[in-house]
């Protein structure tokens, strides 16, 4: 017998792959080019030169088994050591290669993190508006997402409602900033307060509350600024990097989990996310780009598109009368829609051939996002079509 | 709160990961090529030439977001396409692109052959002697393996012992042949009555039985043979196959889960793979690396260096008295020791530098472990140390 809880999944189709599908279809009507595809978070920029070069250059020096032979299961030392390294030196936080997971991507990471800390039963909160894809990946591990609603005002963290919602059964408070969907970064007074009642709540309840960091877009940060590392405000934190987004090349499965050297049992977590992997078939990620990456670690791809796509979006949308919140980083924009159901707004869109996500999935009804990792070109042209379909279907 | 389970996983060591730990710090004292290192299953040959060749073309001429980009969830579907046909064309089994999902090696490819049909609490069956890390895999799931006690004959199967076992909790029966670490092949004789019982059982309980074939070592079969294909004997078949072994390119993770054509519930499993995806942070193999095996699917690593070294040291075991059953395939052969005690057996090699692993982990107590995935210049220069020990420890 198929188990039965996967066979009902499969009935659930995600919102976004569906719009995504519907535009692969109509840009075979009136050509790709002329849907304005604002529905995935797939990175349009190349990957660093450096990167390639670096592949290439393994493959035709190194001996085989060394480049493709078995990763030790916490990933490859020295790539480890290069990762500790360059965080320390970024960020002034004493990682050492003990400290760090190679691990498949984000999901990988935070598939390795929630198990760390919780058992089935057990709550992680997080905050709205939140990357759906959290609520299958916590609640198939056995414990319960919950969602804290969201600060609509500017998409930092609505703490009264935290508060509420923080109780005793709460193992972990899961962020993802630069968040997705919003593109907001959280501020330091944020982090700080966030911080603050987590060390306050964990002598509570006599349990250490973890904090997961899923940053997967923690380099793409506008107007000259980096985005605060979360791990620097609180010691019991458990970073969940990828390099999907900063490298440009989601394909590749690769990214870590760093573990905050003050951390509570930071002696044992690597080793534990070993035991973790046994049971959910991870086993590293592959040799050639663990090797790959740890060589152009101060690398990005030209992140600098995202934030001149930003500009032009966001002065579009508030000359256009949108509610917005400018977003700091990623490259989202999530701005409320001009009626009450967002879903509505959208399924309107598609008649310009604008394919927006509406933000029901996000835990933030009412809004809708943006995915703006396309060619600037395509941008600049879809603004005719938002401003044709502002004014045709609302009269703005 | 660290998950306590994990936290206990952590005393535990692996032996085989000890010996191995073993031999290389003995090798620092002396040598690493005077440690006569039989301990570990790390493929030895180079990966085909055709597999560099395609990554670096891919590298050179392709678009960086068609290379790098997000695969879709159960593949890239020209992969699954190349694989399917592949499949069909050796085996004569009607494989489309719906029944493959690739897959990070068997490992990931288990993770999600587990839980597509069990539920905590219900069993798999398995046959000594037999890979011990099925124990994490399947029991991490809540799932329980139990063991079938050996066929110490011919290491095929113990037919009297499995029916006594199987019973109606029974949801899966998962086999490895070419097996680790017998070396030997299952019979078309083994594989039809096993698929008889299976057949029998599955009406009898009113559930389908299905059998779940790790196969990592199908491409290395001795003597001109090839092994017998496991799902042409059962349709509700599901495959879990591995590169690692057949290319030489265990680090890069790269496999595949083929569900047989006819299987009770074909066309709903590989979408439910990728359901089991969400919840086990998977998402697809590397996409270069997914892109790549697809062109090198019918070549090998030069697997002949496995089958020289088989007959090195059957040969020579034969002659010092050892009773052994003959590999018929992988790198691996399975002696019975000449004491009762594997482990005391393997003990006193080491005097001599060779590194075995006892049986008992395996369920077969009194035999050991040689992994001969090593360079057949060092068999050779083995072979004086084998006879040493075996005259000076036996008096043989």
């Amino acid at each position: 017998m198929l188990v039965q809880k996967y066979k009902d999944m499969l009935s659930g189709k995600s919102v976004i792959r569906q719009l995504a599908e519907y535009a692969a279809t109509r840009g075979k009507e009136i050509g790709y080019e002329n849907v304005f595809d604002y529905s995935l978070g797939n990175p349009s920029v190349p990957v660093p030169q450096e990167f390639t070069d670096a592949m290439i250059n393994m493959l035709q020096t190194m001996e085989s088994s060394a480049l493709h032979g078995y990763s030790p299961n916490p990933g490859i030392p020295s790539v480890r050591e290069a990762v500790a390294a360059s965080l320390e030196k970024r960020f002034g936080i004493p990682y050492r290669k003990e400290h760090i997971f190679m691990a498949s991507g984000a999901a990988g990471a935070l598939a390795h993190a929630f198990r760390l800390v919780t058992e089935p039963g057990d709550e992680i909160l997080t905050f709205a508006p939140f990357f759906p894809e959290y609520h299958p990946y916590v609640d198939l591990t056995g414990a319960v997402l919950k969602v804290v609603p969201p600060d609509t005002e500017r998409f930092q963290i609505n703490f009264d409602a935290f508060r509420e919602m923080l109780n005793k059964k709460v193992m972990a408070v899961l962020v993802n900033s630069p968040n997705n969907p919003s593109g907001v970064v959280y501020s330091e007074e944020t982090l700080k307060c966030l911080a603050e009642i987590l060390r306050e709540k964990s002598v509570e309840y006599g349990h250490e509350i973890y904090l997961i960091s899923d940053e997967p877009y923690r380099e793409i940060a506008f107007d000259g600024r980096q985005a605060p590392c979360v791990s620097s405000f609180y010691d019991n934190t458990i970073m969940c990097y990828s390099f999907s987004k900063s490298l440009s090349l989601p394909g590749e499965r690769i990214g870590y989990v760093a573990i905050h050297p003050n951390c509570y049992g930071a002696e044992d977590m690597v080793n534990m996310c070993v035991q973790i992997s046994r049971g959910i078939g991870h086993n590293c990620p592959a040799s050639i780009i663990q090797l790959a990456v740890a060589q152009v670690l101060e690398r990005t791809a030209d992140l600098s598109v995202y934030e001149k796509n930003r500009n032009l979006l966001y002065d579009e949308l508030v000359r256009l009368g949108f509610t917005c919140v400018k977003p700091d980083g990623t490259f989202y924009i999530f701005p409320k829609a001009l009626e009450e159901d967002a879903k509505e707004f959208c399924r309107k869109a598609l008649k310009y051939d604008l394919i927006f996500v509406p933000g029901d999935g996000f835990g933030a009804p009412g809004f809708f996002r943006m995915a703006y990792c396309i060619d600037t070109e395509k941008v600049e042209r879809s603004l005719e079509a938002l401003r044709r379909f502002v004014k045709e279907e609302y009269g703005r």
